[in-house]
């Protein structure tokens, strides 16, 4: 009955572009979704995607606590459920988070679908179209999506080898307030930043809660790296030395399993309730099979144990990454993360990561572009390099096929040198401004 | 470090209340949401939740899913996945979604975390703080839940016993229209209506059709119990009668189970590529493990055979509450569904099905008032009963101490008669508008 909307290329029309809300302007794909395609031909080395290795985790104890919920639990798992989540996981998660030094109640923590849904129902309720989020630069490109979504406008606050710099967020926080600019939160990623690799000082948490207290600006805390740690454990977490003015952000995604997607948020009281009423609106309740799964993981299974072996296999993944960096690209910069998954390298001059990828992608390597990680389109000159997934073997063969096509873009620019700088190609944009120096 | 927030009286203030989106305000407890909590003692016979009985699983087949997950696509199941879902389980969607003659492409389904994600995705996409969404009247307290933490505003159509009525819809566009109000969509549950139990006749579907292509108005069309009829199989989908103008959402949480957290929405293909960068926005990608789970079952259990149990179980209670309705409350009104989960009864005049809620749970007798269904707060008068979940006898038991709790209402009222109206409780606004006639 319906007539078809093809124009005569064929090209689909919408006849309902007069429909959408002014929010979905914001919805664009993000270039870490189109990777995820080429990541998955498995004659590619992926070094984009923060998948983590889930095959170090024992079968045998995932299964194990699928039976013990369908045994024991049956019902319940297959039913609705509470939209805060399940009680018994909370307490697990209690003890979670005293690893880093919180303390707080169950009744203020709420289950979400991965720590991504966390992120949505916060800028959900914060969020004004034109309100300002300050962001380390660069910062993760799934919060930069989602902030983007609410129509927030991203301010990023540089980084060096020490985290976010206390004075330049003093410095942004100032300069937004003196243009009449609402700011709502600072979201930081303080332990194994992803893109950024690096670690605030525990030096640092202090003054950084300080000034935010200060300005009367909320802390969006996301942490789901901090227990993989590679060497020392991490500094106390911003939510252990601030209860009133942090949220903070957790997931099972990396110490356990994505596929379950079980994340959650700890936050003051009042904005507790607040979340509640808005996860129900978004889901009614999380899945009460996959909380129970987790929830028997970590009664039966010694889960302290896995993580200890998680970060076995990522030192060594980390160890081959920067050992292949130092043989086949030392041109480059990188830092060396003491935890987490990734790496963020520094192009030599005049190099476009952005231009670069497909180019990479036919030597069969991918990465993610720094591009990918700015709210403003800037990074061309930073890539990030994740040593989570592949093996060691594949991160060496990675790292020489990345340099063949680096070398290969750098003898370009060579034989054009004099000519004038090396053109993008046209999709990209030019570098606009200088990559964060995390070297 | 943070100072603690607390009045005299040792009530929580919240120091961040300034700093909440506009949206923000219309986050607020449903009454479905209260109920929960009541419903969960033992003790009390509870006809207010929407919970499918999903003790008439037989387990071993839900185990039998989970094992060959975990043989067979172990790593696959624990590990991010697609922002659109699993391929091989939108092939099965399109399948059951052939049941109700709709055909469509794999690549216009998206997956999402229980068919209330798709109803939060796509008014996200759609509205912009004013704009209107035209529902029946009564609506799903969810939908209306979603459509008010967008800031919708939603005006109710009236339904009678075949559905929506054709007629109405028309003035009611029409009058918005007048009034320079922008309409996005018509969210419609043509299917054994929630709450109304009723299901939109055959012929009445291209005159629903006609009248909302002709005005521009998008249909959303949820279906969550359409397989589960008592006699005859419900009419075609609207979707299946138009394939540009109607948004189809479905659910494995009525016919499967809840647990699992996994619907679907099929969408003309412009909006369905927006939809999938909403979701991955809000969620990164829905579970792999619940997805391949019901893959899983999908692929070896018989199915379809399962959902006629269910029907025969629904059938059954369906049954015993229309009788009991007979027997115990024969100066109500209700309609006989013809499947679904629910029926829809009207209070004899002077009766407030809000204000009574509190005596029923002392009488050990819950149910859903009619003013959780209306965006305006009416629906005094009416009351959502739901034969799914509690046992026959316990339907029987449940309905006697509602004509307990009623007839105790009404000797009050006639005590009272001649001094005027009995007065609702303070906390009950008076009924303002005429329930819908659903008998």
């Amino acid at each position: 009955m319906s007539e078809p909307s093809r124009d005569a290329r064929g090209v689909n029309l919408d006849p309902w572009l007069s429909h959408y809300a002014d929010r979905a302007s914001g919805l664009s794909a993000s270039e870490v979704r189109a990777l995820f395609a080429v990541a998955s031909r498995p004659e590619v080395v992926s070094l984009a995607g923060g998948m983590p290795y889930v095959s170090a985790l024992p079968r045998e104890l995932v299964t194990g606590a699928l039976d013990r919920v369908m045994r024991d639990q049956g019902p319940t798992a297959l039913q609705y459920g509470s939209g805060q989540g399940v009680p018994a996981l909370r307490e697990q998660i209690l003890g979670i988070m005293a690893l880093e030094g919180i303390s707080g109640s169950v009744d203020d923590i709420v289950v979400t679908t991965g720590s991504q849904q966390a992120l949505d129902l916060v800028t959900k309720l914060f969020i004004d179209p034109g309100d300002v989020i300050l962001a380390e630069a660069p910062s993760y490109v799934g919060a930069i999506g989602v902030f983007r979504s609410y129509q927030a406008s991203v301010v990023h606050i540089t980084m060096d080898e020490f985290g976010l710099v206390p004075e330049a967020l003093e410095a942004a926080i100032t300069s937004c307030h003196a243009s009449g600019k609402r700011i709502k939160f600072l979201y930081t990623i303080p332990n194994f930043h992803n893109p950024g690799g690096v670690t605030l000082s525990a030096d640092r948490r202090p003054l950084i809660l300080e000034i935010c207290r200060r300005h009367n600006v909320l802390v969006l805390e996301d942490n789901p790296y901090g227990l993989l740690s590679f060497d020392e454990p991490v500094p106390p977490a911003l939510r252990a030395l601030d209860d009133e003015g942090v949220i903070y952000l957790g997931s099972f995604s990396k110490t356990f399993a994505p596929g379950f997607r079980v994340g959650w948020v700890l936050a003051p009281h009042a904005i507790r309730e607040k979340l509640v009423l808005a996860a129900e609106a978004a889901i009614l309740c999380p899945s009460a099979f996959s909380q129970l799964a987790i929830h028997e993981y970590l009664n039966e299974a010694d889960w302290m144990g896995q993580i200890a072996s998680f970060r076995d296999v990522y030192r060594e993944r980390r160890d081959t990454m920067i050992r292949a960096l130092e043989d086949h690209l030392p041109e480059l910069t990188w830092n060396v993360p003491n935890g987490g998954f990734y790496v963020w390298a520094g192009l030599p001059p005049g190099l476009d990561s952005k231009a670069m990828l497909p180019r990479a992608v036919t030597e069969l390597v991918a990465y993610t572009p720094g591009t990918a990680f700015f709210a403003d389109g800037t990074g061309q000159s930073n890539m990030r390099l994740s040593f989570c997934y592949p093996t060691p073997e594949n991160i060496q063969l990675g790292i020489r096929r990345l340099a063949t096509v680096i070398h290969g873009e750098r003898d370009l620019l060579d034989t054009f040198a004099g000519t004038g700088p090396l053109q993008a190609s046209p999709s990209s944009p030019n570098v606009t401004a200088p990559p964060p120096d995390l070297n």
